[in-house]
């Protein structure tokens, strides 16, 4: 398998200058296909730093490589480690993912205050990083007394059980999500319609069901129209669904001359 | 298989009363495994609630089940709909998740507002919903049309292909950290040491320096004390820590009593 050049990597992840992302360090990881699964979870949210402390079955891994998929310059260009403590030795702030309390003096964050502080601690120029141990067992407490912060997901006690991938795609989200990446798109563009012209179109329909004999009994008549009105103007309807509407009131005054509707006339 | 009773699914999840968790509809969903790893991941944030649309390779489904492991309480009461219309039929709001920009009049939320959109409408007694589309097709318009607004994720434009089980946890996710659930365990209870105890351990080490000749020049220690104590305040050490503290400098200064230090007195 070729080598994945620093610019092909690039082409993957578009971030900001300055943004500092932190790098995953998943730890003694077991199955390949949890760690393919992991890197796409993470590109998918703009993360690709990934180190690895002693992959039980060694490195490079088929099976990673074939679960990456599109995300496999992350893989190509991961680094691999004898212990956690070189893992995280050029880090700064490091951050330990656990499910369990322990009896260690390190403070536990919850995920609400996390992609804030990251996001700070990067802009001053630091290198960040977060650690996931091995599937079932988790991080020994020799792992995770070299973090700063034990970070705490608000999971279901009663299933507590999450997938290595899930909790480092959790993760990348949370990362996206607080770094303020906006979202790939924004809500119609289209301009709603000018209130005159739904006001014209209210009166519109209006003629057409007093042709009808709608309004009956007339001292009603002023509350019938109110709640007629209302939805069209909460609708926020557009110049085109205007149109629209203006020709389906048409077309069915002209149906109930033609038709059945002559009486009324 | 047996049959799964409301009450073994409540004892996996346990919701404050008033909660109403959104129901997640998978819509047209191909791959058995999947939906397995669908409702792991919901599960792991406190969702239960499962409706299916037309999944391709029927239903029951030995592989969803396979891959459910724990979750699958949640599979056994997933209902069956023909259409998208009948699934969302009874909920009085629903999102549609897509990662594509639709030609539709419909709102578009990022995942910041929605769990307290779904929270606040769930409180006011209504059922929420959120539909995920097929594995790479996603939702058609046609889909789309029947939801209040579309919710689309930060996800990095690079790298969209997000994995179906993966966007159900991630929403999952979105649900439990927006409504407050709270972390499962919380930082470590034990208080910091009181001051004074940490100022005799400053001292007792002092003064252990100051036999040692550690002080040096004389007019540069204030500064020095200064720059010893100032790490030690800032680890907040509790009464063991102390302890032991105190220990190491009895220790080390006793060695050095015995050792090579004997010149020093």
């Amino acid at each position: 398998m070729g080598k994945t050049t620093k610019d092909q990597l690039g082409r993957l992840v578009e971030l900001d200058k300055g943004m500092r992302p932190p790098t995953v360090i998943l730890v003694r990881p077991q199955l390949g296909e949890n760690i393919g699964a992991a890197v796409r979870n993470m590109l998918n949210f703009g993360l690709s730093e990934l180190r690895l402390v002693a992959p039980r079955d060694g490195w490079p891994n088929p099976d990673a490589d074939a679960m990456a998929a599109g995300a496999l310059p992350v893989l190509e260009q991961a680094k691999v480690y004898g212990t956690t403590e070189e893992a995280v030795a050029d880090l700064h702030y490091v951050l330990a993912t656990t499910a369990r309390r322990r009896d260690l003096e390190i403070p536990v964050l919850g995920t609400k205050d996390v992609g804030a502080k990251l996001r700070d601690i990067g802009a001053g120029g630091q290198n960040t990083g977060v650690m996931f141990g091995p599937e079932k067992a988790g991080l020994t407490n020799d792992d995770v007394v070299l973090a700063d912060a034990i970070l705490t997901y608000p999971i279901n006690p009663a299933f507590q059980s999450l997938n290595l991938a899930q909790a480092v795609g959790i993760f990348a989200y949370i990362w996206a999500a607080d770094e303020g990446v906006p979202p790939v798109f924004q809500g119609p563009e289209s301009t709603p319609a000018a209130r005159v012209d739904l006001v014209y179109m209210m009166e519109h329909l209006e003629q057409e069901l007093e042709k009808a004999g709608f309004f009956y009994p007339a001292d009603k008549s002023p509350l019938m129209k109110r709640n007629i009105r209302a939805p069209y103007i909460r609708a926020k309807m557009t110049d085109q669904e205007v149109r629209t509407m203006r020709g389906i009131i048409k077309a069915l005054a002209q149906a109930r001359g033609k038709g059945r509707g002559k009486e009324t006339r």
